[in-house]
């Protein structure tokens, strides 16, 4: 990371790692309202079929251009969109810090979403990884840019919850 | 955690995570007369429905305070509990050092537990996440507090071994 | 690991938390000709069921002893093995870094590989543990042997790329 002091690499991948745990508690425990918060004021998010991804085809299941369009979304998730609520819980394996670019820190990780419905088994909802540009905003890192881009085929139009 | 050293707080979060580690290998080889060993003599080990701990009920699929119950247990699934034998696979994952309170350390992953019976393909047997108070003893981090709040439903009579 | 220098043994942790998550990215992008690239000249690479493994049984579904054979494998996957393509997707949780023996640096984690074939819903594909010997060359660490030891029975055959 251009420090050339290894215990500032390392507290910032720890730190980054911190900051996916936190953003899955988030969502786990369904405080959708806090979610935004996460984010830059301008910002992308954004939810992608791999096949799209990898073939540089625009297309997204969800996309988000700023804090504003992900409090609407709370809205709608909160409000106006009819759907059975279920569980999420994520699990993240093999975050990275793979660089900086433009001011950002380049950042990723594996993600599983298990989800679980009322009265039904936990089933795997929503494999993928995590494709990130971090900031650093009063000492807090925020996200400028989350691409989920999943793997998992079949199901975008049950999912609700952000990922 | 106060104490104002990043290289302590990383120290300790990477020893937690060892902790995890060392904890879910436990049980995935099956070794479970090393299990009570993770615990302090007077402890606390639940295995708790998402809803019921949510709510504030005080109902537990599973409840043991103290090392000594915790033993009975693993008597029981080695001697007397008829079940047919299965394989686990702890993911963890989210590994998190929040804070201190009463001489415990505040701690929490969230889990998955992937289950494998003989002849019969892998299953997502039990998600959810670890509430820990943990303690120094002698060096070693113990559990003074350990529950497992999992999200799905359907399944806790056939809970045998530990999670 | 016998440094004292308790910077040193965090860095090595995180270090081989980047190679393991640096090998996921590898084969969950499908780029397998660089897969072998991991591994030393002279190495071994087997998949084993944990049943033969824990019973001390040689037989391996697959066993690799040199980055030669792990370029065949490659060259099979690529040009002759007939099969229908599939995503896979790794979770790696619990690594540890458990000792140094005969030059090599042990490690292990906890695995879970996730498979989508086209226009099917993810499955849990394999989930295992794998048991490193780690060698330093030109300052990265590579595999001197890697064993994925896999819970799950039944699919053997259909695996067609590198777990």
């Amino acid at each position: 990371m251009g420090e050339h002091n290894p215990l500032l690499d390392i507290a910032l991948r720890l730190e980054v790692e911190n900051l996916y745990a936190r953003y899955a508690d988030c969502l786990d425990h369904g405080e959708f309202k806090d979610w935004p918060d996460f984010f830059t004021e301008e910002c992308t998010y954004k939810l992608i079929p791999r096949e799209n991804h990898d073939r540089g085809l625009p297309l997204a299941t969800l996309a988000f251009e700023s804090k504003g369009m992900l409090r609407d979304r709370v809205f709608g998730i909160s409000e106006t969109l009819f759907h059975q609520p279920y569980y999420q819980r994520h699990i993240v394996s093999g975050v990275r810090v793979t660089g900086e670019e433009g001011g950002h820190i380049l950042a990723g990780a594996n993600y599983l979403v298990i989800r679980t419905k009322k009265n039904q088994p936990s089933d795997l909802f929503n494999a993928g990884r995590y494709i990130d540009r971090l900031v650093r905003s009063n000492g807090r890192l925020l996200f400028a840019s989350r691409l989920c881009v999943f793997d998992t085929e079949l199901i975008p139009n049950s999912i609700i919850y952000p990922i």
